[in-house]
């Protein structure tokens, strides 16, 4: 299923919906308008119209959304219906921080081993996934069917990883890594950078002033 | 310096030109064109020029960017002008991980000291800095004059940590945990929602079969 015509900005929205849709779920709510969306969710009632008008007709005058068909739908166009492989490069305190999100696990994402090339960490277990020797790290890979690299290494050590990816099957990178990896266009490169995200902090503390 | 007329989404872009301006700043060279600056940076060269006319005239025809002006007035929107005290809240993988970023050090977050709940982290000390009690939080930040908290707890310690937060002078949050505090309008919370960031990695997966 494509969406072609939904903008970026209305994507990257999506999980915020996800996420407290799935609270109201686990709360036996089963309907919502979106007034009552908007004072939980924090976006404005004609945001959140405008944003769910991308994808049909889950609200009706007088009556609302229904929660579990339009968590469904966002589910839907956000992957989430099948499951995907995924390793993480970088076995140091951020693979391990993630490697222990049982969050991304329950989603669809499974963790299926680690890799570090540092001796130290060979052999150990995090959260019932092993740390793996790079050396294997193509091969594994390919027969594993893995989409999804997660990048932790420091910034000297990710293009290296990146190039190493592209030399396989693997489809899309989520870079913890402070670098914009060069990578062909068909690779798909989602960023982390924390230090983009604190400098904004370090703006709005300025500005508050 | 109150910069109110420059919009949230050029504030949000300025941290990835100050990182490459370093970056050219480290290689020696003082001057770059906005088409230079473009194929470096991965913006339009239009849309560099849009940017940087927020912030008065860097640019002059024909000789392009004084790389270090524009470094240094960059750096003063972002706040780098000085330094913020810090604690983390959260001495788990994500913490310690965080702690081990010398960067943020060198831009002018200076750790003060980590805290947790957990005994098995009491007095470890992680990149020269020590994992206090809990219960030392609010005498310790109102003492150590910290503006900003990084919020790395589950999801279930992170809005009391919030709640505790509100009664010190602390102004701001960098909140890892997947939620959204409730807090005062006066603190700045700033989140990484790192599963919001994943879910947009299986949309383009998605899109992209």
């Amino acid at each position: 299923m494509k969406d072609k015509n939904i903008s970026v900005a209305v994507i990257r929205r999506l999980p915020k919906y996800h996420r407290y849709l799935k609270e109201l779920l686990d709360k036996d709510i089963r309907r919502i308008s979106s007034k009552e969306l908007s004072s939980i969710i924090g976006f404005t009632a004609s945001q959140i119209r405008q944003d769910l008008n991308n994808f049909g007709g889950f609200g009706q005058q007088g009556y609302g959304y229904n929660v579990e068909d339009l968590y469904s739908e966002i589910s839907k166009i956000l992957g989430l219906t099948r499951k995907y492989n995924v390793v993480i490069v970088g076995a140091g305190n951020l693979g391990q921080a993630l490697a222990n999100y049982t969050s991304f696990g329950r989603l669809g994402f499974d963790l299926k081993a680690m890799f570090d090339i540092n001796p130290k960490f060979m052999g150990l277990k995090i959260n019932d996934v092993e740390v793996l020797d790079m050396d294997k790290f193509e091969s594994f890979v390919n027969e594993n069917d893995v989409e999804i690299v997660y990048i932790c290494t420091s910034r000297a050590g990710a293009q290296d990883v990146a190039d190493r990816i592209q030399k396989t099957n693997v489809k899309a990178i989520w870079n913890f890594a402070p670098i914009d990896l060069k990578v062909k266009e068909d690779i798909i490169v989602e960023n982390v950078h924390l230090i983009d995200n604190l400098l904004t902090v370090s703006y709005f503390l300025k500005e508050n002033l």
